[in-house]
């Protein structure tokens, strides 16, 4: 048995997140489907995590076990050939037994992006989060700051989540301009991992300070109040982008491509 | 009755083009169905010209007639609010009442864009065709300057078109590298006109010389046979963008959005 890694591109618009579930279309259950097209195995993969319905991923990880004699460099177009258009593996690498795409992962970075201008862009509709009414973007920033480093964030959690621990550690936190169009920010979120809906709270709580409903100073405030209560509503989903994985098995993907 | 006039910008995917069909659901049809429900009057949008079936538009242009009290500045947002998330118009002007979206047209420009390279952009997907052989592009931009100019284009029409004359101008046609994405290149298309589907035989056209199945040098002498057997396939509607129309009474698209 090889154990195979595959970074993976999908636009989530039409699927009900990555995790498979019954009776619904999951990102996951089209790629074992494709999986078993091509090697007649029944296969189990097993992602850096889940990403929620609608969000997007441009480099999702997962990895599984196969017997397949299909070489290495064939998978990628393999696969592809397989998989809905909306679903696109970038890259598959062969990694050592122990390479757990979920445990070996060294931190993660996710995308939030906002369009602040008085009309959607068209073909970006499913990408980018619009907000017509302007936004104080340095009052945001000031706000992001108070998030980085390690903080119980329970305050910024579903209280749906399951996790023993909501101890996470958010290493980088930067807004950055889209180069094609001014009105447009893409938030990162660079940390060792997040809870369920945990970039989307942070990022309804910070429209709320960048329309002046909050002050940027609350932040602190809150985290520490540990109740999901006292931070803004979950945004949607569509605005949000797994961005990339960062192990040590695997070249970063921002050095394979730049897109 | 006031002339009023559009510029809408629309994703073409999910319609059968621009104009109105019985049975089928058009960009059109969605646009006089948002204009009934904001004025009750069945209007007749008229538009520069149709688009096929997944073509694209940045700046399509239309005008139509209206004795709705409506204030001029109060329509985009109006009008946006009864549209589908794929249509969405960018200004409304008054305009003369000898003002005709299609007549009044001082040249057209349109967008394709090919993605050569291996794998697809899944964020981009429906915007751009996909490539993956490699492609000479010393030899695509070689073929395009043959075709600036005054020419019969009956080897680039449709058999099926219904116009009395051929002969149109293309005054620039150029290639630009996307900025995000150097896999990317945009082809654009500044005329005064062009026939159904000669920007799609065009590319087909190009393509094939971009494989080395023809030579650019071929060109020349395709245009004077005046037979579309002589040209390549049709290329795929998606990669297709109506870019801009000109006209004297409204300000150019470009002055007013960059992107």
């Amino acid at each position: 048995m090889r154990n195979l890694c595959m970074i993976v591109s999908y636009e989530g618009t039409h699927y009900h997140g990555f995790q498979i579930q019954p009776n619904k279309v999951t990102v996951q259950q089209k790629i074992q489907e494709a999986i078993h097209v091509l090697t007649g195995e029944e296969t189990i993969i097993h992602a850096s995590g889940r990403t929620d319905a609608g969000v997007h991923a441009r480099a999702q990880v997962f990895h599984f076990h196969t017997s397949s004699p299909i070489k290495l460099q064939q998978w990628t177009l393999a696969i592809n050939a397989r998989l809905p258009k909306d679903i696109v593996v970038q890259n598959t690498f062969e990694v050592p037994e122990s390479f757990h795409a979920r445990r070996s992962a060294k931190s993660k970075t996710y995308r939030y992006t906002i369009r602040n201008d008085r009309l959607p862009d068209v073909f970006r509709r499913n990408l980018q989060l619009h907000v017509p009414v302007k936004l104080n973007w340095q009052a945001i920033e000031q706000a992001l700051q108070h998030l980085i480093g390690r903080h119980d964030f329970t305050t910024f959690a579903s209280t749906k989540t399951d996790k023993a621990s909501l101890v996470r550690t958010i290493y980088r936190a930067w807004i950055e301009e889209d180069p094609h169009d001014p009105a447009v920010k893409h938030l990162y979120f660079k940390g060792d991992g997040f809870l369920t809906h945990m970039i989307r709270i942070i990022i309804g709580t910070l429209l709320q300070v960048g329309r002046g409903k909050r002050s940027s100073d609350d932040i602190p405030t809150i985290l520490l109040g540990k109740n999901r209560a006292l931070a803004g509503p979950t945004a949607p989903a569509h605005g949000l982008m797994l961005w990339e994985v960062e192990y040590d098995e695997i070249p970063p993907y921002g050095s394979i491509v730049s897109r």
